[in-house]
């Protein structure tokens, strides 16, 4: 069975075609700057060359109908016709209370999704764009939707609420929901695998750090904590995210600087983080860079993005109780090995032996940075959101979940 | 030497007088509903009756010179004339960055507390009245002002600044301050005598936990990191106060509920925390015996509270690569033995072996409630912001700071 991943933004579409039996990509590629008459399709068939493509594509469903023409292509192409595309499977990064779980798209599940426009304004409705093209461009083919939160639904009150008045998750669903579950849920699974433990037993601390980033306490391969919230601004420092901050400072600034709600929303997700206080870049490779160069712009906001990365770890630990592992994972996690050193070699109260040879050695693969005496490890796991995306509608279509 | 302490609200003000030479309390008290024909004047000389009475006072000036009136009377005066107070201290929230110290009160000092009336508009302008009616109702008297700021001015960069755009730093001063910090520095210096370890070579976690509640990680006396930021709603959950959220909360809120910036702030302020969550009592002896008696909504503020705070002390060991000992002080600090239970039974992690029963006892003694082999102690000290704002005024008249 071929399972075709989605994952749609407002003018961009990207997609993985997996076979299931080997757990192979047989291509991937992207759509870019759709609504436009010069918009940018990159498709790379395994083995195969990379095919570039500039053309007008106005909307997601001819961009879906492009992708199916160039995955069924007798050049391009990795598979003979459409009908060897088994199932769809999508991204969707809000699914508030209601999704728990992956499911198959029907009507009442997009009305769902649409109900959540209001929590995720920005990625929802985007995905909901690439659903209906899928449909469209490719009927008959069954389809599933692939939660950003659903991993986190087993969060307890203590952890989900915040101390505002009630009215406010009743009325508004003001709440912590929580972001990047697909990572989070997958790195764990492999964490168990890579510590040779039944994941049931293990308290782990997962660490997403993208560009984008968050950290989850997960006991019992359940998340009981995760650093965003209601929105993916909380939590840690980000590249252009502030993440945590003293709530007063927006209604502060908001009078000082008059801004809107749009422009302080704007403000704190798009200027502020890793960008702001280095003034150099959103970057972690350029940070990195320039402080090894002596700027002290670069260092301080290197030194925060870590220090503040260690607390989380640090109330993590407190939250769970004791932690056995800290995994790092997405394209900070797994290639900064300046950032997860300034993170680790502080952590020795806890136990924590780093190594910091093994964590020099630039590697794609599942790995350990803690030595072998090491009372709590330090794993380095690259993530596969797509991977599970696909897993997921695998189960669904053959009804095994 | 006898210093007059005064902690001046909008329409109150508190007063202790202490001898230094023995630090006894010679007499305490307060002049309550200031600016009403029915203020409320409490006198309490030590040893002596409590002395109450109604009357007139319209402004700060007069309830000082009622304060001295009586400080000094015939029945209820515990001196014998004015030139008996020495000096006077003076508690002033928000020294911002220009006070690292407690000062003696000059021009260019009230200048600049004025300054700060921006970053605590209820607290700085209600300080500055205490000052300005002390210097009229007292003339010649030397005065003091100590800052609940001025202790954390010893935090890095790292802690104390926001990953936002650092205009907002050097245009409006939007940066970590802290609270509390008379009270930190003084359960910090008593632990290390408790202990019987110089201060120098402690790492401790200070929570001082009342109605207002704070956290602050000490490394060898000095403050290295607070929960509570540029204004005291952020950090831990409060009694009225929400502590952190997702700072995308704040606009997202405003646009629902169509609240104005004075709404917002008021509505996490005075509407939120363990009153908001309960739907009881922002009182945490009331939210114990509601949880006691079987009420879900108070247990579910009491374990959001608990956990809030674990996170905390958790965050600041690995801020601080490890910690000796975790203080409890304040009024819930102190008392609530459930809640210190919450908290430190579940750090058997870092080596905290919690002594239940010494937790139990009902003591207003410095005391440890971890057993002997713990790896970390947990104490409780009594806080005095008095008695600390006392000494500051009196080294400061003497010359000696």
């Amino acid at each position: 069975m071929n399972v075709l991943v989605i994952n749609a933004g407002s003018s961009s579409l990207k997609y993985q075609l997996f076979r299931m039996e080997d757990a192979s990509v047989l291509a991937k590629g992207k759509v870019e700057r759709i609504g436009m008459d010069t918009a940018i399709v990159t498709h790379e068939p395994a083995g195969g060359a990379e095919f570039h493509e500039v053309k007008e594509i106005l909307e997601h469903t001819s961009a879906i109908r492009r992708v199916v023409e160039l995955l069924t292509h007798p050049q391009q192409g990795v598979v003979s016709a459409m009908s060897d595309i088994d199932a769809v499977g999508h991204r969707v990064v809000h699914g508030g209370e209601a999704f728990k779980h992956s499911v198959l798209v029907n009507d009442e599940v997009k009305k769902e999704i649409r109900r959540l426009f209001d929590l995720a304004p920005l990625h929802n409705p985007a995905a909901m764009l690439g659903i209906m093209a899928a449909e469209a461009a490719m009927p008959g083919v069954p389809q599933a939707v692939v939660f950003d939160t659903a991993f986190h639904q087993t969060m307890l009150a203590q952890a989900y609420l915040y101390p505002v008045p009630m009215a406010l998750y009743r009325r508004h669903k003001v709440r912590r929901y929580g972001f990047h579950g697909t990572s989070h849920k997958y790195v764990s699974e492999r964490a168990a695998l890579l510590l040779g433990r039944p994941l049931a037993e293990l308290k782990l601390i997962t660490c997403h750090i993208g560009n984008g980033a968050s950290c989850a306490a997960i006991v019992g391969g359940q998340s009981v904590d995760t650093s965003m919230g209601m929105t993916p601004l909380e939590g840690l420092m980000m590249g252009t995210r502030s993440g945590d901050l003293d709530p007063a400072i927006v209604p502060y600034v908001m009078g000082k600087e008059e801004l809107t709600l749009g422009e302080v929303n704007s403000m704190l997700n798009k200027h502020s983080g890793l960008g702001a206080v280095s003034g150099i870049s959103s970057d972690m490779r350029e940070i990195v860079e320039a402080m090894e160069a002596g700027d002290k712009n670069a260092a301080l906001a290197f030194d925060m993005y870590a220090y503040r990365l260690r607390k989380y770890i640090g109330a993590y630990a407190a939250g769970m109780n004791g932690v056995d592992a800290i995994v790092f994972t997405a394209g900070i996690g797994e290639n900064s090995a300046q950032l997860r050193r300034a993170v680790c070699e502080q952590l020795t109260y806890l136990g924590v032996a780093f190594d910091a040879d093994a964590n020099a050695v630039r590697s794609s693969a599942e790995r350990r940075i803690s030595t072998a005496a090491s009372m709590v490890a330090v794993l380095v796991i690259p993530t596969n959101e797509e991977w599970v995306i696909a897993q997921d509608t695998y189960n669904l279509v053959q009804g095994l979940s």
